[in-house]
C-alpha cells in the first residue's frame, strides 16, 4: 500500500498521539521524520517509534526530501513561519488549532498556501472527522432536516483538568476558553451554517476558579451569534464540569439533529443504589480519539488521490474572527460587530 | 355529577389508599361505607375521611342498601365468599388481585359473578390500566407492530423492602413471589398474546436472603411458558433491586414495544461525578400511583354507562394457573404441563 | 373537607381547563362562579360544571360575597385593574401570567396587593409547581450542585401550531414569543439564580414563518444575559419543532440538573425500521396537565394554612423586565442594560 | 515492532475481515500466508491484501515454516481436524465458534491443544473483547455489584438478513439460531458466572418465516437455564428485529450492569415529526468492529508475551453443550439436565 511520508514538528503529548496513531492506525501514512527544539525529546520519540530522522530545527524537517508531509504540532505562535516555510517547500501541510495568533498571520498563511498548488492543506479540527460530524453533515447535505438555521455548540472540560488549566493560563500557555475550546464549536457553526459573521455577544464569569478573572479568562461563558445570512448560533464552554462533554444541536426548518447528548464512555449503565448511571467521558480522549485517527486518514487520503475531506486554510480566519469577536464581546459587556474587528 | 356509592372491605395500606384516591382523583365515586374487622381502624378511617358508615362484619357491608359497589381489598383467603356475597346481593364488584387461593375457588366466583347480571365486575390489576400499559394496547390493537407473539416482563421490588417481605413470608401473609408479583406479568401476557397456556419452566434461587428457600420462595427467578397458539413468555421477578423497577417489551412481527425502560422517579437528570444519573423509582407507589386511580376511573367509568375497560372474571383463574405452573415449574425443576394441573 | 370558594374570571380554554382541574382533581377548592363577557359561554359553563353563579361583569364577580379568592384567566390587558379591583376587595388572587401589559402596571399592582394583607396572591408561572421543577429547586437547596451560576432554557412549541401563533399574532392577541414563551424561563432564571438583571442580548429569526418578521417577532431565538450577582442565564423560544419541548438546565460548580431532557409523552419506547423511538409531547397540555394542577393545590393550599408555595407579586415585574429586554435586545440588535429600561 | 507472522485459513466474508483488520488495525500481526479450496478466491486475496504465500491445502499452510499462528475461519466441520493438525504442527492456533461439531470433538481439540505446550489458543467469542463486556468483566471482577447470580442476554439479527438466513438454512450451512447465535450468550453466562450446566428449558416458535419449523429451528426463542452452582441466566435470540441488536445485563447481589440496552448506531439523535429517534445498528459489522480486531489484538499480544484474555479451548465445549441443551430443550418442549447429554 502507498504511504505518505510524514514530517511531524512539535512532540508534546499531541504530537506524540499523532505519531502513536498514524503507527497503529492510518496504514495510509508513515512517520519518517520528527523535529522538536529538545534533544532528548526528539532522541526518546526516534526510539519509541522506530522512526528514521530527528531534528531539532523546523528548517531541518522541510529540508529533508523524504517528507512528503508536515504536521505543525508545535505552540501557535509557531504556525505562520512554519506553514509558510512549509508551503514553500512544496510540502502538504497538517497545521493544528488555531491556525495563528491573529486573523492577519491566517491571511499571510492563506496566501503560503494557496501558492502551494497542488499540495493538500488542513487544519487540525477534528471533531469535523469525528464519524458523529461527519454523519450530521451527509444528513444535513440530504435535507432531511430542511434549511439549517441554528447551530448550539456545548463544549465543557471536566474540573479534574482545571487546575492544569490554571497553570497554563498563569504561565500564558492557554488562551482565555473562547480561544482554546469554543473556536472548535465557532468552526463547526461556520461549517454547518456555511455564513459570514455578522455580530457576537458573551456573558460569563470565574465562578469556579476566581484567579481566571485576572487574565479575562472565565470558567463558564456562553456567546450567540449572528450570521449575515440571518442565521444563529449559541456556544457556550465551561471548565468545571463532572465530565468531558461536548454536544451539539443542528436545527433546521424540518428537524433537529442532537450530538452526543450524554457522552457516555462506553455502552455500560449501572442500576447502583443512587440510581441508573451512565459512566461519562473524563478526558478529551475518551471523545475524540477516532476523529484525531479520522483527521490524519482523511488528510493522507486526500493526498493519495482518493475524495476525502479536509479544512480549508480560509477557514482557520474565519473561526479564530469568531473567538475574537466572543473574547472582545465578553471583555467590553456588549454586542461586537465584524465592522468593528480589525483586518 | 353522578357519583357511584361505593362500600370499602379491608383497610389496610392498600384499602385506606384506594379510599383517599377517591377522595381526591375520583370525581365519578363516593366512598359511603368503609368495613373492617378492627372496630379502631374503622373509627379511624370514618373520621379521617368524613366516611357516613362504618362495620366490622362483611354481611352488614353487603347489606348496607345505599353501597351500590363493593371493593374487596380484604386477605385473599377471604376473597371467594366476599365475592359470593356481594355477587348474591347485587352489587358491582371490584376485587383485588389475586382473585382467591386457587383456581377451584376462582371457577366459584366466576359462577357466582356470571349470575350478578348487570353488575359491572373488576379484578385490580391495575397495571391495565397505567397510561403506559393502555396506550401500548392501544397500538397492539391499531396493528402497528404486526402479530404479537413475545410478552417480556420484569418485575423487580427494591432491596430496601425485602426485610419487610420476609418478615411477611415467615408469618405465612405472603406467598412466594410468582403469586406476589409474577401473577401482574402472567396477566399482561394472557392480555397482550390472548391465549391459554400449554406449558411453564422456572428458575431461581434465595441469592440475598437465604431464609427465603425454606419456605420454596426465591428473591430472584424467570420463568418462560408457551402458550397454546404458540406464542410465549419471559417473565423475571426479583426482590432485590436498587429501585422498584418493572418494565416490559411487546413483541409483534413488525415491531417491538418497550415499557418503562428505565424507570425514573422523574424528568431530572444529573451529571454528578459519579456520571449521568437518572433517581430511580423507590416505591411501587412511585410507579403505580396513577394507575390505582384509573383503575377506579374505569370500573365506576363502567358502572355509569361508559365503554372503560375493566378486567374478565375469567382472567383471575387463568393468571392463577400460571402463577401455579411457575411456582411448581420451580419448585419440581422441570417443565409443568397445563393438563398436569387439577381443574 | 375545608374548601376554597373560587370566582374565575375569563372563560377561554385556560379559564375552562382550571375549572375542570378544580373539580377533578383540587380537593382543596370549589369554583362557585365564573364570569365572562359573553353571556353564552356564562351559561355554558355554570352548566358544564354544575356552577352556581355567573356573571358577565368582573365587578359582579368581585362583589360576590361567596367568593373568597378570584382567578384572573382573561386578557392580559385587563390585568391590572382586575388585580387592584379584586385586592381592594380583599380577595386571594391568582393571576395568569404575564402579569401585565408594562413593568409598570406590574409596580401598580404590587402596591395594591401588599396592601391586601393577609391575603395571598400568586401569578400562573406554573412551571415552578411542576413536580420536575419543584424537585430541581428542593435539590439546588440542599446545596448538592454548590452555588448555581448558570440558568439554560429551551422552550419549543411544534411546528403544528405555528399557524394558530400567526393568527394571534395578525390579530394582535399574540405579543412577540419572548413575551409569551421567554417569560416562563425569565421567571425560573430569577428564581434559580436570585438575582437582579444587568444586562440582555438576543439573536433570532423568522425562518420558518417570515410573515412574523413584520411584527417584530420571530419563529426562533435565543437570548444571554447576566445579573448583578454575576451569574448568567442563556434562553432558546422556538416555535418550529416537532414537539412542545420544553428543557431546562441548572448549572452550579458542583453538579448540573438536567430538566426534561427528552419530553417523552410516556413511558413507551418503540422499535420501529427508522430506529428507536420516543413518541413526543404534542401539546403543552401533555407535559404541564399536572402543573397546572399542582400551581391551583399550592395557591389553595396556602389559603387554607399550609406551607406550600406561591409566586411573589414582585417577580410579576422582574420577569416581565427581563422580556422587554429580551425583546429590545432582539430588535435593535445589541446588548440592553437595564439601566436604559424606564422604571 | 515484533509482529506474529499469522496463516489463515478460510477466505469467507469473516476470513476477509480479519485479513482486512490485521492489515489495518493489528500492528502486532502480520498476514503472510492464506489458504481456501478455491484457488481464484486465494489469487484475489493474495492480490489485493499482498499476501507473500497462497494455499488451497490446509496441510500446506500449517507446513510454511513462516507461519507462527494459524487462524481457522473455516467451516465449523472442518475446525476438528483443523485445530488437531495446527497444534501437532506447534502452532498458535485462533478457531472461529463453535469449536467444533460436537462436544465429543471439542474434547478431542482440548487433548491436542493441551499437548501443544507454550502456544497460545483462543476461540472467536469475540464478544468478550468488546470494550463494553471487557468493561463488565473488570466491574464484576471488582465485586462492584456483589456476587453475580444471573446473566440475561438478548441476541437479535435485523429481519433484513432473513431471507439470507432461510436460504444457509436450507442450504444446511446454518445450524439452529441456538447455535449460531445463542452460544455466545452461552459463553457469556459461562463467563460471567463461571459455573457448570445443570439444565435448560426452552420456547420459541417460527413466527416470521414459517418455514424455519421444518428445520427445528425458529425465529424467535428464549431459554433459561440453572447452573451448578445455583446461578440462572435467561437467553433470548430472534431473527426479525428492526435492528441487530445485542444486550445483556449482569445481576449482582449489589447491582446490575447493563449493556448496550439502545443499540444506536452513533452519537445522534434526531426530532423527527415522528419523534425522538435513534438510528439503530444494522449489521453486526455495526456492534462487532471494533471486537473483531480487539480479539485478535489479544491474541497476538498474548503471544508475544503480553497478559491479554484469550478463550481457554475448554471452553469450547462447555458453550456447545448449552447450545446442545437449548436445542433439545425446545424439540422436547420440556426440561432437559446434563446428566442426559452424551458425553
Amino acid at each position: 500500500m502507498e504511504q505518505v511520508k510524514i514530517g511531524i514538528a512539535g512532540l508534546g503529548a499531541l504530537g506524540e498521539l499523532h505519531i502513536k496513531n498514524i503507527c497503529e492506525h492510518v496504514p495510509e501514512a508513515k512517520v519518517t521524520a520528527v523535529c522538536d527544539i529538545r534533544q532528548d525529546r526528539v532522541n526518546e520519540i526516534c526510539g519509541r517509534y522506530d522512526i528514521r530522522s530527528g531534528y531539532t530545527k523546523f528548517e531541518d524537517l522541510v529540508a529533508d526530501g523524504e517528507v512528503e508531509a508536515v504536521m505543525i504540532v508545535t505552540n501557535v505562535a509557531a504556525h505562520k513561519d512554519q506553514c509558510i516555510q512549509a508551503a514553500k517547500a512544496g510540502k502538504h501541510i497538517f497545521c493544528e488549532k488555531p491556525l495563528a495568533k491573529t486573523v492577519e498571520e491566517c491571511h499571510a498563511i492563506e496566501e503560503a498556501v494557496e501558492n502551494n498548488k497542488g499540495k493538500i492543506f488542513t487544519i487540525g479540527y477534528m471533531r469535523r472527522s469525528d464519524p458523529a460530524y461527519a454523519a450530521a453533515m451527509e444528513r444535513v447535505r440530504s435535507g432531511a432536516i430542511g434549511d439549517v438555521f441554528m447551530y448550539r455548540g456545548i463544549s465543557l472540560d471536566p474540573a479534574s483538568v482545571l487546575p492544569h488549566h490554571i497553570e497554563g493560563v498563569r504561565a500564558g500557555r492557554y488562551a482565555p476558553f473562547f480561544y482554546e475550546m469554543g473556536i472548535h464549536d465557532a468552526d463547526l457553526a461556520l461549517w454547518f451554517l456555511n455564513a459570514d459573521i455578522e455580530s457576537v455577544s458573551s456573558v460569563g464569569g470565574a465562578y469556579v476558579e476566581q484567579e481566571l478573572a485576572r487574565y479575562q479568562d472565565y470558567d463558564n461563558a456562553v456567546s450567540i451569534g449572528r450570521f449575515q445570512n440571518g442565521s444563529i448560533f449559541s456556544i457556550q464552554v465551561g471548565r468545571s464540569h463532572n465530565s468531558s462533554h461536548v454536544q451539539a444541536e443542528i436545527i433546521g426548518t424540518k428537524g433537529t439533529i442532537r450530538i452526543n447528548n450524554v457522552p457516555n464512555v462506553s455502552r455500560l449503565e449501572f442500576f447502583d443504589p443512587d440510581g441508573y448511571r451512565q459512566p461519562l467521558e473524563q478526558t478529551f480522549l475518551d471523545r475524540w480519539g477516532d476523529a484525531y485517527v479520522c483527521e490524519v486518514r482523511n488528510w493522507a487520503g486526500r493526498i493519495l488521490g482518493k475524495d476525502t475531506p479536509v479544512v480549508r486554510v480560509s477557514d482557520g480566519a474565519k473561526s479564530l474572527r469568531i473567538a475574537d469577536m466572543m473574547q472582545k464581546a465578553f471583555v467590553e459587556k456588549r454586542t461586537v460587530y465584524v465592522g468593528e474587528m480589525a483586518e
